[in-house]
């Protein structure tokens, strides 16, 4: 938008905020939206977690959470903040940056049902085959010659009953994961608004083609301060997880990645209730008069 | 078990608590658990609704949320709760209790998009098809001759993208539903408690073959105090959505519904948090010192 802008001699100052539940922005500290979706997927790992274990005696035995994340394992990774000690849930954490290896999942999903009764997994989206290909998409078809539809939660499911033969529960978290505003993280609220008043005064300034940035000056206590960052150091930059991130096993998370995440979830933010709902901002999206001539026109 | 010991003459009183998130027992207006899913499943569909709204114009325009209910249509019922104005999220439901009509089903959805713009969906996995399979069961085997393990929305989901050629999205709630005690309702907290300590009290003055119940005096404001009914006459009953519960046309409920489901939902009970996370109690699970002689066996 800037570099056209520019090219054409228009007005427009193009200043980014680095919204996206993916967390998968450059220059940032966190991308504002993360820190929901993240408290969102500890917590429900953690209930869902509870709730395997009381049965799992005599019952399910695994349970598998898919969240959203089809190149970068942020959301699967927060999920890890649930597991405080050893045997919490989640004990499995399947992510993208780590090739699905079926014999070592199956070995790590057996041995917490051994040791501890039952396994709850974590599993992003975007799990892939050594070939490259998405697990979700490589489960061949159906009776009806379609690509199998329902994801990669059933195929994990699937796996487990076959070769381990315990009983499952799987949920997919999708929108409610990234829409859960009732369970939002009150630091991500804080930066949410904070990214946007910088975006503001970056624009009241002069600036364009930046991006409002979260900048960490320490981990705890979590401080932190807004800046900005060049628009063309961030575009098409898909910020994975380090492998340091990830414990050797390929199945967790490491206390760096802690110290990284826990900050982001921390506090809660509650919206008003009534009724027993909670109540939403509707926005009349009026549009602002048009300042530009109508006569200009984007040529190819 | 208490006709068990009544004909072995042993000292067991046996009281039943009414706990079932399925809320499907008879003679108690309601069974702890149910309040806190019917919270859930409502603000649930009503978050994802405003996401699916926010870009049906250019993208997503169906969205299915699965819940857990194999024969009785509660839980998907309360999903209706969002939807407080005409176009608001859930504009369809999907009922047990009422047989999936296909034709019936993608006029409904398409109505909501052509008139909304986009249509959100609460499905209850029981539902059933015209032979009285359930759906879910119906839908053929894939690659492998295995009966399709996704679940019910991403068969409906294929029924949408086929017939009606619309983008869709589907979430499978799962656990996470029944074990959201991070959104629970106030309501269905204090029943909780009340009808243990009902059942105690129960205990305490000789009563056996009995369950606590919660007894409705009034829907507005909501009046209840707890009961007793005898257990032969809950045992084996299965309580459905009666028919003037659901709309005429089988896709939503009725006001006489939302008097009903109402009160369940009403105020938040939020756990305690620390790092960011709810703490929950774990129980010791200790045994409490035996009490009757070892040499009673049951004999066939």
């Amino acid at each position: 938008m800037s570099q056209l802008a520019a090219e054409r001699k228009l007005p427009i100052q193009a200043i980014h905020v680095p919204k996206t539940m993916d967390n998968d922005l450059p220059l940032t500290d966190t991308c504002p939206g993360f820190g929901s979706v993240a408290k969102y997927v500890a917590i429900s790992i953690r209930e869902a977690g509870f709730d395997l274990a009381s049965m799992a005696k005599t019952s399910t035995k695994v349970f598998i959470l898919e969240v959203m994340g089809r190149h970068a394992g942020w959301t699967a990774a927060a999920g890890g903040l649930a597991a405080e000690k050893a045997g919490d849930a989640p004990q499995v954490i399947l992510f993208p940056e780590v090739v699905f290896d079926e014999a070592k999942f199956l070995a790590a999903v057996d041995a917490s049902v051994k040791q501890y009764g039952s396994c709850s997994i974590v599993a992003s989206e975007g799990l892939k085959l050594p070939s490259g290909e998405f697990l979700s998409e490589a489960g061949g078809k159906d009776a009806f010659g379609h690509a199998q539809l329902g994801g990669l939660a059933p195929l994990l499911a699937q796996i487990v009953s076959e070769k381990l033969n315990y009983k499952y529960h799987f949920a997919i978290a999708d929108y409610l994961m990234r829409a859960a505003r009732h369970i939002a993280s009150r630091t991500d609220v804080e930066q949410a608004y904070a990214v946007g008043k910088a975006a503001v005064e970056l624009a009241l300034i002069g600036k364009s083609s930046v991006m409002a940035t979260i900048e960490r000056k320490s981990d705890s206590p979590y401080v932190w301060e807004t800046g900005s960052a060049p628009l063309d150091k961030v575009a098409n930059v898909e910020k994975k997880m380090p492998r340091d991130y990830i414990t050797a096993d390929g199945f967790h998370i490491t206390d760096k990645c802690r110290r990284y995440l826990s900050p982001l979830i921390q506090g809660e933010d509650y919206p008003p209730y009534s009724n027993g709902l909670p109540r939403y901002v509707v926005l009349k999206n009026a549009a602002v008069p048009k300042k530009l001539r109508t006569t200009f026109e984007l040529k190819k």
